[in-house]
């Protein structure tokens, strides 16, 4: 097919690190311009402003959303009205009435929507949602422990009101739970433990059940200091499977089991053209519902004020 | 038609001063037995629990859940997996991914879900949906302000997680708002006041918008004296038009316009006689929605404890 002319807004670390690099080696795509208030890229058009970069390139066929979940919705909204397909970053808004909002206004443009959650194309993700399909599950637990100093040094926005705090990184782990598990489930409970000079959690530890009242606990935690751990196990009258690593390795009873390579921006941007070509969109909301419930329900404990130096 | 054999769980406030007089009046409805742990009722069945219930009546056609939400899921799920017909109280649930589950259970057992938002068959609010539908919006003002002491008194769990405090209220006008609003409109900003005692907010300042970028503003308060206040102003291109007393009255131009009666209940049921009838479920989630989104997103601010005496 003629490759799809796609435009990237918001140019930070994760566009560099990933989004540019799964670009260039899709034939799928041609990158023809970028929308950054910072960053300047060769070998594209170069803009300020995603309206500046729609004005210029009317022959723009999708555009990439990286900038921040506050800005987002402003930003599709302009794009699909523009006719473009979109692609969003994770989490798809800063909040599910907007991404609700975007995916009528998708429909109604007939334009593609993708909502994506990257960590569902970690290798071990596809295996274990496979194995698992058909077994009976007797409990599952997410330990999402990282040390937040480590992996977001001086963001503090991640801990104002919309920056989710230790659901930053624990939507990834929602992301994988929702799409490996057979049942959807929902919060019975949850405690969330907010430093008292912040806004957002930096742990929490959630108890959900779905139909069969399976009980699904994960603690998320944000002060892991020393190792740091990503992992799901699921136990089933067929043994546990473990997945480490943010989804990257896979375990059954212990023992390692083959994966395919880490090819997690690549596969979402294979989708998004599958997408297009097919005129359908992609918009599960599910993660971030999880994590609106429980800023919804959850008892909130302040602990220790953070301080990130 | 045959009337409904129709069962109530949870026979509190809200059952008596409603909807036993609603069932009552509907020659759609025979209502046959309640669930309670307290409450009993002559000319009907009475049981401990919906379980007893289901089990010693399968004759019965439906449920109406009036217990509080916390329990909701687990009798909602029980009551569609033996076959029956459910109509739910509002709030739906207490988070949004298990009214999900919900729909998709009920869709599956090709039974009728019914998840309820009573204000909006206050009397003003179809003839202000009508009214407004085909204007241009100019903005929307929201004033919600009650004394919980008066409405609520030794209600400690609307405090609790999960009670959502000033938005058990709040709640009614979003079901409102989201009903005469032609366009659909999101959470931009809100600052949630927490007593230091409680966990759910007292008081709340909401700043939504939508597509056109439309100011909605909600001022949500729980510790007004005096002279209470449940007005929705909306201003157009053809005047202000005012729902106020939660919905009953209608004002455009400050000028009073002529409503029905009000019937809430009895427009409930008589709306879930019709869902049944036609093999359709009516589960709108949007006002519960937008109260997950604004604890998502809200800034809290501590303020003076709250002692409920």
């Amino acid at each position: 097919m003629t490759p799809l002319k796609i435009g990237i807004v918001g140019v930070g670390k994760i566009a560099r690190d990933q989004h540019l690099p799964a670009l260039e080696a899709n034939p799928d795509y041609q990158l023809v311009a970028i929308a950054s208030r910072n960053a300047a890229l060769s070998g594209a058009a170069n803009f300020l402003s995603l309206e500046a970069m729609l004005e210029a390139m009317p022959e723009l066929d999708a555009v990439s959303l990286c900038a921040p979940p506050t800005v987002r919705y402003a930003q599709a909204r302009q794009a699909l009205a523009a006719g473009k397909h979109v692609m969003l970053e994770k989490p798809p808004g800063a909040t599910l009435s907007e991404v609700e909002d975007l995916a009528r206004q998708a429909q109604a443009a007939e334009r593609t929507l993708f909502a994506t959650w990257h960590s569902r194309h970690a290798p071990g993700v596809a295996p274990a949602r496979d194995w698992l399909a058909g077994r009976t599950i007797r409990g599952v637990t997410i330990e999402w422990k990282e040390d937040v100093r480590v992996w977001h040094p001086g963001q503090a926005w991640i801990f104002e009101p919309g920056g989710m705090g230790v659901f930053d990184p624990g939507i990834n782990a929602l992301s994988i739970a929702t799409a490996i598990l057979p049942q959807a489930f929902h919060l019975r409970e949850a405690t969330l433990q907010v430093p008292q000079n912040r806004q957002a959690p930096i742990a929490a530890q959630l108890s959900f059940s779905d139909a069969a009242e399976t009980p699904i606990r994960a603690d998320l935690d944000f002060r892991q200091t020393g190792p740091q751990t990503w992992d799901i196990h699921v136990d089933t009258d067929a043994g546990r499977l473990t997945l480490s690593k943010g989804g990257s390795a896979l375990y059954i009873d212990g023992e390692h089991q083959p994966t395919g390579e880490e090819q997690e921006y690549p596969a979402l941007y294979a989708r998004f053209a599958k997408l297009v070509a097919a005129g359908e969109s992609d918009v599960d909301v599910a993660p971030l519902r999880h994590v609106a419930d429980a800023f919804l329900l959850g008892r909130r404990e302040l602990v220790e004020a953070f301080h990130d130096e």
